[in-house]
C-alpha cells in the first residue's frame, strides 16, 4: 500500500505505468507531488486511462498547462484506443461515435465516416450529451446488427471532493436495462489492452514494467492480466471507481490496501 | 385473451380503467377501433397510464386532436400523480423535476419551489434532456439525502413498429448503476397508486371495475394489487414493455396471453 506517489517505489522499473484520475490529478487539477513524480520517472512514464473524452494529443496539451509534460505518445487512452481499433479493423466504416469532439474528430481523421442511421459500430464513450434520444437510436443500430464497442465500463469516477461523477458504465447500464444480454466489445480496463498498447510502444517486457493505480478492481485487475507488478494507491476516504465486469466491485468507500504485488 | 378493443367485452363494468400506450395509442396515433371502444366506454372510461410527460390536461387536448373525447378529469398519469402527491405531502418543499415542461409546470403551479442544489425531493420523470450532468446534479441531492421519487419504473415502450423506446426506468438504471441500493418511490403501474386514485375519483368500487392493458407486468400487476378484473390486450408481435421492478419482468417478445381474471 501507498498513500502517496514516490519516484522510489518505481526505481526498478524499465517502464512506469500510471492511471491518471486519482493518481496524476483529479478534477482537472494535478494532485500533489505528480509533477515531481512525472519528472523523476521521466520517459519511463506512461499514462493508461479509461478516459473516454480526448484523445492523447488533447490530454497531453490539457496536463502540460498543469505542469504535468508528458508527450501525446505516452499517453493511452481508452476511448482514442477503441476508436483506433475500429479505425484499423474496419478501414472507412460507418459508425456513430457518442462521445465528446475529440474523439468523434479522431473517428474522422481515420477515415471512419460518421452515420447515424446506417452504422456498423457503436461508439459508447462518455458523452455528455447522451440523451434518450441517443438510447433510442443506438438500440436501433443494435437491433440491425451493428457492433457495441464500449470505450470503458466504469460507472463513476470520484471528483476532487470524492463524489461520484457518472462515467461511461452509467450510460451502458441504460442499454442494459433495455436489453439485458447486450454484448459489448471494453477496451478500458479491467481489460488489459491499454496496458499492451503502451508495452508495446515502449519496447519494454512486462515483467521490466510497473503500474500504478488507485483502483484494485480496474487497474489492479488489468495489471495482473496484461502480467505486470502493481503499486495501489490508496486515495485515503475517496470512492473507488466501480466498473460493470463481471466481477462485483469494492465497496466505493473502503478501497482495499494492496502491497506491491508481484504477478 | 382479447386482440382488439370491444365495447362488449368491458359491458357489465361500472367503470373501464384503460392503459393508453399500446392499448389506445401507439406513438400519438389512435389503434384502430379506439374512438369507437372509448365512445362506447362513454363516462365509464378513465385512462391510467405510466406517462410520465404530460399532465391530465395537456394529454387530454393532445387526444381530442386524435379523435379520442376525454376530460382531463378521467386521466391519471404517474408523472402528474407523483408532482400532486409530493406537493400533497410536503406543501412549498424544494424540489429537482426532471421531466418534460407540462410536468414541472405542474408543480410550480402546485406550490413546489425548483430548486437545483437544496432540492428535498428529486422527481425522475422520462426527460429528454436528461444527461450525465443531470445525473450527477441528482446523486449529490440524493447524498444530502434527498428522495428520488420515480414517476415510473418502465424500461422502455414499444413504438408504432414495436421498436424499444426507452423510458425512465433507463434513466433510473443509471442511477442504480452509480447507487445499487439507491431506493426510490415509485407512482407508476404495477404499483395500485394509479388506479386507486381513478376509483376514488370515479366512486366506483374495485369489484364494479375492470383494468384493460397490453402488458401484464405492470398493468395486470397494478390491476390484481388494487383488486379489478384485468382483460389483457395482446398486441400481436410487438414487445411488451418491461418496468425496472423486482419481479423478472415477462420476454419482450412472448406477451403471455390471459383470459379475463378475476381476483
Amino acid at each position: 500500500m501507498t498513500t502517496s506517489l514516490s519516484a522510489a517505489d518505481v526505481g526498478d522499473y524499465a517502464a512506469v505505468l500510471c492511471d491518471l484520475d486519482g493518481c496524476l490529478i483529479a478534477e482537472a487539477r494535478a494532485l500533489p507531488g505528480a509533477e515531481a513524480f512525472a519528472q523523476a520517472a521521466g520517459d519511463r512514464l506512461s499514462i493508461v486511462s479509461n478516459n473516454s473524452a480526448d484523445t492523447g494529443a488533447t490530454l497531453s496539451r490539457k496536463l502540460g498547462a498543469i505542469g504535468l509534460e508528458l508527450a501525446e505518445e505516452r499517453i493511452f487512452l481508452a476511448g482514442e484506443l477503441a476508436v483506433r481499433t475500429v479505425a484499423a479493423e474496419r478501414p472507412g466504416a460507418r459508425v456513430l461515435v457518442f462521445a465528446e469532439p475529440p474523439l468523434r474528430h479522431l473517428a474522422t481523421d481515420l477515415g471512419l465516416r460518421q452515420a447515424d442511421d446506417l452504422a456498423e459500430v457503436v461508439v459508447l464513450g462518455r458523452d455528455t450529451r447522451f440523451t434518450l434520444a441517443s438510447l433510442e437510436r443506438a438500440l436501433r443500430l443494435l437491433d440491425r446488427g451493428a457492433e457495441l464497442v464500449l470505450t470503458n465500463p466504469d460507472l463513476f469516477h470520484p471528483n476532487a471532493d470524492g463524489r461520484p461523477v457518472p462515467e461511461t458504465g452509467s450510460l451502458f447500464a441504460a442499454f442494459r436495462a433495455c436489453l439485458p444480454d447486450l454484448p459489448a466489445r471494453v477496451f478500458g480496463k479491467p481489460e488489459p489492452f491499454l496496458i499492451e498498447a503502451a508495452l508495446r510502444r515502449t519496447g519494454v517486457a512486462e515483467a521490466d514494467a510497473v503500474f500504478v493505480g488507485d483502483n484494485a478492481d480496474t487497474d489492479g485487475a488489468a495489471a495482473a492480466r496484461a502480467g505486470l507488478d502493481f503499486i495501489h494507491l490508496v486515495a485515503n476516504g475517496h470512492p473507488t471507481p466501480a466498473s460493470d465486469h463481471p466481477d462485483p466491485p469494492a465497496s466505493p468507500t473502503e478501497p482495499t490496501p494492496i502491497e506491491v504485488t508481484s504477478c
